[in-house]
């Protein structure tokens, strides 16, 4: 079930984690992302409890990350496929990958991606949806937004002093 | 401490995830990003247990995301600020809140984000290291790389099947 002090909060960060943010959930994606789209397999690949795989699944598809799609009649069995949401979180996964890949994967990357426009292998650039310039830590910061609450602007002014 | 069955896979993702995939380490990383570095502040910003606290930090500074500095002695008193490889982790960041913002903010996004080079509210877009082309999730595929073992090569046999 989505974590549910997450979701109280009035922050998108914290509302995406109250969906993905329990342990084994992105790594349930990442097995989808790959193809992996069967109960038992990704159980398998996952070495993990069947009641942990059910319990994710049941929060992915009921955050509209994931449908169920019946491949089997008796037994009914069900396949696990990505929504246009849930593909949109392709983004996250790249992003952990580029980092796990240059902070602690020594041995080379056990993975490495395609962008099949240009057939290169390549890797995820973050740049500004204005300017095109390239985004990192030191031009990039936020503030509050449309969607704020006079306690999110207590929360900043707490920030600053 | 890092979660040791993410650890041991031959993925940057889960190994990414071994540092960053307990509940609340990315949301503590939100505040040191949003410059609130000091143990009791951030402690009262999320509502967390001392000792939930206490670990998050001790993972992250282990892992070389977040080093301490002292910024009083008796009694000694740390900040924790973020290092170079942590500065790297806003890429997450910004894609967790994007897909919020997009999924799970009806009411509008809470935080907004500025690319202070060209100063508009801007959303991050992920592109190409290649040939600057755009990434989605259906020009994007991945492969085993150079890091992948037999195992790994096994395992994507297995998907594929």
């Amino acid at each position: 079930m989505p974590i549910k002090a997450f979701a109280a909060q009035n922050c998108s960060v914290a509302r995406t984690l109250s969906v993905l943010g329990e342990r084994w959930t992105m790594l349930v994606l990442r097995e989808v992302f790959l193809g992996n789209r069967r109960f038992d397999r990704i159980r398998a690949e996952l070495g993990i409890a069947s009641n942990v795989l059910s319990d994710r699944l049941a929060t992915l598809v009921e955050a509209g990350v994931l449908e169920r799609r019946r491949y089997s009649e008796r037994p009914d069995r069900f396949e696990y496929w990505l929504t246009e949401t849930g593909l949109e979180l392709q983004a996250v996964l790249l992003e952990l990958l580029k980092w796990g890949d240059a902070h602690m994967s020594p041995a080379g990357p056990p993975r490495v991606i395609v962008h099949t426009d240009c057939g290169e292998v390549i890797e995820s650039k973050q740049i500004c949806s204005h300017c095109g310039g390239e985004l990192h830590a030191r031009n990039v910061r936020s503030r509050l937004g449309p969607g704020a609450t006079d306690e999110d602007r207590a929360a900043e002014l707490r920030r600053a002093a």
